[in-house]
């Protein structure tokens, strides 16, 4: 039996065995007796050649001679129930680049939509209740969809499979989610479950009342990818408007016990491995303050004081990543590197050509 | 004879029509007489409905029924002669967000080079002296990528004709020049132009020496789409190294009326026209010092002062952009807006969330 790495893995004792991303193994399982619990041994058929050391095997690769191939005693932690929850914030919004007011900028005297710079999108989706209400429900930037996108890409190089999708009701969520699951080719394959309980905390965004956010109908229309048959675990309705930070932290704490209970735990075949039955990442697409509000109860530490949790906050950037690995132990998690590198740019600032070229 | 704008024209009396990018007009050569020199006369296929004011009409729209279009006498400013150069700057370089050691941040213990974040170039090309000439000559960051396809996207709405494309040899400007073409929909129909006397004025960017920019063979090779056929005004051997402001700005409006009269001014069609033998745009891609020391010799302005030239130079974004018009009489050019709107979006920082999430 051959399998393919999911995950790099650092050996971490003399038995155990540096395993890459796109690594393909081989284990026998005749040989499973010798291993101990919670591990197997198995056989890398990566090259150990000088000078490619960092060479990753595809399906091609697979038919190497076994002359150019190492053969590695390979001990691999057996983490059947192994399952990870990556929490990611969306992506740049259209307010934090133009201000409340963008809205203003891009309408005609006639109230049409057109994009007063190009980083505004090129259009604007449909809602019931007019484009008034993308004020309170901004889109994203065309810099966020980009950045959506490339993290989505980068997921895809490093062979992460994403078997479930959960987006908070702010539209920049969903369409982040829907650029990332783009990026990573699984769009139409994995759809989007919407989940009012995902949402930022009310104080801070819906301090009079709750944003009127698209319907799924309206999603589905302008080609979001819903999953329609999903029961959200906090309808909208449940949603208050200026919560407490004590009711924020509860909300945030139930939903994501609710969403991993939802995700199968249990599969037949060893960690690291992209096959079908083996549970791959849950991807939940929120807001700044669930990168911690979401992992520290799943990891098992206790909320952050709320007025250090506004400083926090504040320093986690466009598409900010937070990933949690279950550990051998069911239901225990623990916070570790995420599969993919950070995103950093610098910003672009306007220009007008007249003041500052023609002007002496 | 129906004929399609190709730029938004305001009137600016009344016996002159509001035409927008895309419109199509119809011109009977019959009725050209009665035209004063430098204009004609011509119907507009536009609905005047109060519906719709902002309809631009493409192909299909050519069918509408006549009952629905209106008829105006038109005078267009006859510009048979007119030309127009854009001049930008490149995207966002590597160097500019990852400071000047960016590339041993992306270097294994054995000199592979890796992403270390995923706003560098998932790889470089190739270069026959080796990666290290990439430090003098640094790669577009994938940020810089969005942002030069973008404003090629936005050329292509505006429906802007681009015939020739000029570009500095420095690889960010000749990789913006690519990405802009890519988005213009018009790779590979028009091939860039390497020319060095568009290259920064070497006393920022070569103090010591002119950097070993890829050759003609190596950017084929790496895909760019390049005019084997250019010779160029200035060759490379004649950049040297800390040349004066008074050497800079000779060399530039001397590259500049190079250009603008290696491009044909005389064309058989009246102005806003995108037909065969109208000429379009000359796209010039080069550096934020090249907004002004291009196109203000063009309009007959004279250079900055040196030390008023080094601050104006600092408030360039990446892709700014500045826009010469030639007018009536020949090779005499003025400074208009750019066809398309500016690209303004924010910074996305570096983010820790063991320090950030997991502190205490």
């Amino acid at each position: 039996q051959t399998l393919r790495a999911l995950f790099q893995y650092k050996p971490q004792n003399i038995d155990e065995l540096m395993i890459n991303a796109g690594d393909l193994i081989y284990v026998n399982p005749a040989q499973q007796s010798d291993a101990s619990e919670g591990w197997v041994i198995g056989t890398s058929h990566r090259t150990k050649s000088e000078k490619e050391p960092n060479v990753k095997l595809n399906g091609e690769a697979h038919n190497l001679s076994m002359s150019r191939s190492a053969t590695n005693a390979l001990s691999l932690q057996n983490a059947a129930l192994r399952r990870a929850v990556l929490v990611m914030r969306h992506g740049e919004r259209v307010d934090q680049v133009f201000g409340r007011s963008w809205l203003q900028q891009c309408l005609t005297a006639d109230g049409k939509y057109y994009r007063a710079d190009l980083n505004f999108p090129s259009s604007l989706p449909r809602q019931k209740d007019g484009m008034k209400q993308f004020e309170c429900d901004p889109p994203l930037s065309c810099c966020g969809i980009f950045q959506s996108r490339l993290i989505g890409e980068a997921l895809l190089d490093q062979e992460v499979t994403v078997s479930y999708v959960y987006s908070s009701p702010a539209l920049r969520c969903v369409q982040t989610a829907q650029h990332v699951l783009q990026g990573l080719k699984l769009n139409p394959k994995v759809r989007i479950r919407v989940e009012p309980g995902l949402f930022e905390w009310t104080k801070w965004e819906a301090s009079r009342a709750i944003p009127n956010f698209m319907t799924t109908a309206e999603l589905l229309e302008a080609s979001y990818n819903i999953d329609t048959s999903y029961r959200a675990h906090f309808p909208l309705s449940s949603l208050v408007p200026t919560e407490s930070y004590e009711d924020y932290v509860s909300r945030s704490s139930a939903v994501i016990k609710q969403i991993t209970s939802a995700c199968p735990s249990k599969a037949p075949l060893p960690p690291f491995f992209a096959f079908p039955g083996v549970p791959g990442v849950i991807l939940i697409v929120a807001h700044s303050s669930s990168l911690a509000s979401l992992t520290r109860p799943l990891a098992g530490l206790p909320s952050r004081d709320s007025r250090d949790f506004a400083q926090m906050v504040r320093k986690i950037p466009s598409l900010g990543m937070c990933f949690c690995e279950e550990q051998k132990e069911e239901n225990k998690w623990q916070m570790v590197n995420p599969p993919v590198k950070t995103l950093t740019h610098g910003a672009n600032t306007a220009f007008d050509w007249r003041n500052t070229i023609l002007g002496d």
